[in-house]
């Protein structure tokens, strides 16, 4: 079964292509259904945040009218990168399946693996240099969340 | 000038929780000029990719018409977690500049230290099990991309 939903997670990474969008695909499955499915649509959508896993999860809470998709699996035809992983986490996902790695999008061009050895380092010292600034009010927004009653965590 | 778009962002992180948000918020600015702002909208819009940094960046390449923010620089009330990270690279950023830190995002209650410690394990021993499935065909996608011509690159 997982290996049928991963190869339909492939499938949809190839057809992406052909679709004008990156070689990724993924889908979000819950009690056995594909509850949503996508390919990357970066390049179509001028969005950098729409990874096929990105797409899949929002689509996926759309339908279910849920910010957490605490049942669902993902099938993603690659391993998740850094900005893929932190959203299924989000999400609080059950589990994840994939088909290449980090190591065959690099090969092929991607970022992925090169984001994840961002990581680890200090955050002035990235590529993309990351800088804390000291403010007076810095705290004040998770002040009045703490004191907030009936609010929505998450 | 740093200082006073970070406090723009922490300002909107303090509004976002009137509004029904999370206690972050997040701008885009380029040449001077802020071109996209957002608060956290997670639970307002069912979607767990709705941080801050994410709708910003997301605003600021429809506003660009472009998928990347080469010259542009976020300015967010609080370190970015893992998926905004992520995105911040995809979006090939030229800087960051936050107030408050994971830490300070783990004690309002908020995951982003627990998932940067996720990130080094191996993917199936990770709290959300991500496992590798071997499947006859997994690089297909890769190859028709490779043999592509006239591709957009991201």
């Amino acid at each position: 079964m997982h290996a049928e939903f991963l190869q339909y997670a492939v499938d949809l990474a190839r057809q992406n292509v052909a679709d004008g969008g990156g070689p990724f695909g993924a889908i979000v499955v819950k009690e056995g259904c594909i509850i949503a499915s996508s390919g990357n649509r970066v390049t179509p959508n001028l969005d950098p945040t729409a990874h096929a896993e990105i797409m899949a999860i929002r689509t996926a809470c759309q339908a279910l009218g849920d910010f957490q998709l605490n049942d669902c699996t993902l099938y993603t035809s690659c391993e998740p990168c850094p900005m893929c992983l932190g959203a299924i986490y989000w999400a609080r996902m059950k589990g994840v399946y994939y088909a290449c790695n980090r190591f065959d999008a690099a090969a092929a061009g991607f970022d992925d693996s090169f984001i994840y050895g961002e990581i680890p380092k200090q955050p002035a010292q990235r590529s993309i240099a990351m800088h804390y600034l000291a403010l007076p009010g810095a705290g004040s927004p998770f002040e009045v969340w703490n004191r907030l009653e009936n609010k929505v965590c998450y």
